[in-house]
């Protein structure tokens, strides 16, 4: 098997730079200069530029028996360009950073940047440049950098939410951790998984699993949402609770959310039948990586009337009182931690 | 000893981000947007943003017995501003991502934010976001976005050069790699070292292991040098005839350099003293991370006149001929491969 140390840093940019050409012009003119100078240059229309950085460690972020070379492409991607999104922006650009054990197969990172490029083709964003690093005995990380352009409007913060603003999600809840409890109890899908013979239940764990590996955000939601003038957005990285619970601090409001809406639009249907009803909701509630989006809009905002994915009312911002900032779910805190890095 | 797995992520932030906030400001509302949303918002008066990332991985790019953390941000910093200036840009804002082993001194991580702080504030840089997350045993790595403003000029790309003009180098040329080479053969000089009991040998080798600790790359002269019209720019990080020879080949040109004045001005002194004159030679031409500037001027530009640190004449470019793009020193092709990351 050919690995990294077999090829120089040029040999190996002449392979991956061609699976990158693919994004070149996906946003029209986005990069006057992409890979291959000392920089990149990226045009700002706006005036100014959005920007985020998020990583991923093999066998913390992701595990090779459960997610291949393209899902962790897909997922790094997902996951900086849902922070874009949160900002009401519309990506434009993605820099790729690798470190890896010099060990790694070649295959691997060739597959990691069709992920890559796969999901900035579809999210309208170039990959304009990057590094190739080599690292210690077994470490592969992937260190993704987005740009993305207000398109002249102001950045959507967590602190803009007030009361009587409408609490909508767009996209799903609790997939990405349904998904992951399913691994780690072992239920790995195998290719071609999915099938009638494995049952209702199984295709419906199989949608999970795929959704953990290579998570689906509505990108474009970010900026319809702040063409429709929504007061603060986030995206759902660490669990529902959690994420609402930051609006809520920086916006110094409390958000109430309604269980009867959670339950029916998001654990209903495929989290329940694979997991049952009570890890159903503990996933819409607590379940990170999901990179789904939370806004809380004016109340005269007709969401209905929104063009793309759907936005789905799920509670009211009201004033924070006198127990201060804060996620209720039918006005009672929820015992959901969420997701904390370094106290897995 | 505190590790980063007795904190949370919001502690660990709760430390790190106000020493970021010295950064804030540096320079004039560069991003109305800073560290604590989804992600950052950096104005760019030009209409685009120069944008490039670079990483260091422990063990690899640095060692804990050579280096510290202070010295390892401000040499992450160094080498990804060293990138925006050889686009004739001027740095406005970092991205940080660290990831590491939760058994990684708080105190590290803090004197690593300390270090690139101070080199951000000396750039004119804010910190303005980032990203932390564990590895696995051992791993530290340490990946940095830098984005900068064109100021209205075209960016200065490597393929620019043509016959006629006058290659110059701004900064120092062999002193990372002269360090380095003395680290590796067991030279390392203790805190308080360099004082007059170790000579002059010593105090020479002092200073070249500091530069590799924490090279000193003239930032701005990049945006002066595409003030002044400059051709071509790019920065020495695997060598000056490597990275020479990139500006040769991009520009379809050879770059024909004077070995009596690389060898006057920058293999002459702490060079020469610390390691004899072949070695200095070396290093001059195939010594890696110094991050000093190689620009090609039009032979109008009177580089005596330009403010800012010094450049100095060191060749000429002349028509490719025969044998194709090339880097030649006093009419032969040096042999001095550089730097390639995964063959080391």
């Amino acid at each position: 098997m050919e690995r990294l140390r077999d090829l120089d840093e040029g040999e190996l940019l002449a392979r991956v730079l061609p699976r990158y050409a693919a994004t070149r012009g996906v946003v029209r003119d986005a990069a006057p200069v992409g890979p291959g100078d000392d920089a990149a240059v990226v045009l700002t229309p706006s005036g100014s530029v959005v920007a985020t950085t998020d990583t991923m460690v093999r066998g913390r972020d992701w595990h090779d028996e459960w997610s291949s070379a393209h899902d962790v492409g897909r997922k790094v991607v997902a996951q900086n360009l849902a922070d874009v999104a949160a900002m009401g922006a519309a990506p434009t650009a993605l820099l790729v950073a690798l470190m890896a054990d010099p060990a790694t197969p070649v295959d691997w990172c060739l597959g990691l940047a069709d992920g890559i490029a796969e999901a900035a083709v579809e999210a309208g964003a170039e990959v304009v440049g990057g590094d190739v690093s080599a690292a210690g005995e077994g470490v592969v990380v992937v260190a993704v950098t987005a740009l993305g352009d207000l398109r002249g409007r102001h950045p959507v913060l967590r602190s803009g939410a007030r009361p009587g603003d409408v609490v909508a999600v767009c996209g799903s809840l609790g997939l990405s951790g349904g998904g992951l409890a399913l691994l780690e109890a072992g239920e790995v899908p195998e290719d071609g998984d999915g099938t009638e013979a494995r049952g209702a239940r199984g295709r419906a764990a199989s949608g999970l699993v795929a959704y953990h590996r290579a998570p689906q955000p509505p990108w474009g939601a970010g900026p319809v949402a702040s063409a429709a003038g929504v007061h603060a957005l986030i995206d759902v990285s660490d669990g529902l609770v959690t994420d609402a619970g930051r609006v809520a601090r920086d916006s110094g409001v409390r958000l109430d959310l309604t269980g009867r809406v959670l339950r029916r639009h998001f654990a209903d249907g495929p989290l329940t039948l694979a997991l049952g009803e009570e890890a159903a909701l503990h996933h819409v509630l607590a379940g990170g990586e999901e990179h789904s989006l939370v806004g809380c809009f004016p109340p005269a905002v007709d969401l209905e009337a929104l063009p793309g994915p759907a936005w789905v009312a799920v509670g009211r911002v009201t004033e924070a009182g006198e127990d201060g900032p804060r996620v209720t779910v039918d006005d009672v805190v929820p015992d959901a931690p969420g997701w904390d890095h370094f106290r897995r």
